[in-house]
């Protein structure tokens, strides 16, 4: 048996009943951060549900005196239902939101805002920005100029490249118009651009219908991660053996993994991280746990993933 | 004497030594986050070394996995020094530095970052931002635009105000041109606008000048909470009653105290916050303990701060 003497042992229980009076007065004084999300109805959002849920764990445990609590919705409405809801069981210290839709949600979080709760938008602006006190974005002008330098630069200036796009949205154009704007200083030739609207199988078949089409092409640009997947498959049953590149975007699990690989196609992607959603979460913790000022805009850039950064890119757990 | 049983002793002395055990585990992953700062040679700086050398408390106890370590420089030689002094002591995943002068600091930052670290630049940009990862600063139209609107509403439109500058620089005309755009959208007349050096003495001289030379002035805009020191005691000395209003800028904890009073004269501030250096610090640790993508630019707003919500920019312990 281990011997310990009595003084030790008064120090163990005091500082343990200190603690215990420490985690009540803290537990009174709570802040509520809700974190309203879609559910996971694809890749990205799959991630964004992930790493809501592991900023939950990571907040909690390292500020007892903040409460996460994660709501994921599977529709517009639902999310409405959700905001009514979580506003009605507490009072919110901060709304943390990335909605499905701008003018659904809008009037929503407009009414949560009323009550003094702090709003953090994600991603997807709301239609009245003066509602949010916080908005975390990515670049997607940055996801489509960063891959076409990078690529200007490995094709010396020079060759032929089909792209795809996504669902015509703000979104899909910026990323386009980001590519294109680069590209239009080259002697790079664009062969092609049609939409596959972020869809794998959409994507295997507009790029078997580029192959049939042009004999000669020098790299793909996907756009999207999901898309590059198709690509990818639809280069293997071809055979085509020219394709120098192909690129996608947003940083999926599966193509960080091949950039991690070095593989020789495919040995860069550009981040729009669903990890956005912790981001956010980790600054309106800051805000109420630290008073550190957290009201105004961040625009995320989108570096260049390559072999030797892409484990700062990279979640094994996550979905995406 | 208090009882307890030897169950319950075994439990506790086997959760302290746990406890010990992860400790030691943490801390050969420890991650350093080095802060480098302006020794505090005015209000301003004073504040931001308070806020930083808080959030390397926060931070540390919260997540035991991050060391943060803050430096403070009299002058840019010496901040330069002090970076040759961070990187040869110890491997620095993160600097987050408020440059003395862009132009001295940048060439310093470029090897750190060469390294491998991470930069966070807050408020003075670097001459290169490409070397940065993060950026964080305020948004000084904005300081200027927000107060110009509430006093042109507070005003109806019409009457005579006089504006002070600080030192000549782009913090400088940014505030002003935020201010003066809004006004010369509305019948206020803008009487003088002379520089004080965001001194205050300069800006008790200024303004004893304004009120010798203009019979009415229906209000003052002092651009920086520390002038509006110097206005108002010149404004009291004189006698002058027909001043309705003195308004400042920045979130200076004595005229957070005036708002919270509900001051006729000085109702409301706008924040260009010191504490900004802890929003910096707040986010590389989200970066480092999270993966939560920090990389982006982060432009803070210049809410009103008001009775209702001045609790939140006020920060009691702090010298600014």
């Amino acid at each position: 048996m281990t011997f310990i003497n009595r003084r030790a042992l008064g120090m163990i229980v005091a500082s343990s009943l200190a603690a215990l009076t420490a985690n009540t007065a803290l537990a009174q004084d709570k802040k509520v951060i809700a974190v309203s999300i879609p559910a996971a109805t694809h890749g990205w959002t799959g991630g964004v549900v992930y790493h809501a849920e592991q900023a939950e764990k990571e907040i909690e445990a390292a500020f007892p005196n903040i409460d996460v609590i994660v709501k994921t919705s599977p529709s517009a409405t639902a999310q409405v239902s959700a905001l009514e809801d979580l506003a009605a069981a507490q009072t919110l210290d901060a709304l943390v939101i990335l909605p499905f839709t701008s003018e659904e949600l809008t009037g929503p979080v407009e009414q949560v805002k009323a009550n003094g709760t702090f709003i953090a938008v994600v991603d997807r602006g709301l239609t009245d920005p003066s509602i949010q006190d916080l908005y975390v974005a990515g670049d997607n002008i940055a996801v489509g100029a960063n891959t076409a330098k990078w690529l200007a630069d490995k094709l010396g200036n020079e060759g032929k490249v089909v792209v795809l796009r996504g669902i015509p949205t703000v979104i899909d154009d910026e990323r386009i118009q980001g590519f294109t704007d680069v590209m239009s200083g080259t002697n790079i030739e664009i062969l092609d651009i049609q939409y596959a609207n972020w869809n794998q199988d959409e994507a295997f078949t507009l790029m078997q219908d580029y192959l049939a089409k042009y004999p000669q092409i020098d790299a793909v640009w996907a756009n999207d991660d999901d898309m590059l997947l198709g690509v990818l498959e639809a280069v293997k049953q071809s055979g085509r053996t020219e394709i120098k590149y192909a690129l996608g975007g947003n940083g999926m699990k599966d193509v960080i993994e091949m950039v991690m690989a070095n593989d020789p196609v495919t040995p860069i992607s550009t981040p729009y991280p669903p990890s956005m959603i912790k981001t956010a979460i980790y600054m309106v913790a800051g805000q109420f746990t630290g008073q550190a000022p957290m009201r105004g805009s961040f625009k995320l850039d989108a570096p260049l993933i390559t072999p030797e950064n892409a484990d700062q890119f990279y979640f094994p757990d996550s979905p995406f």
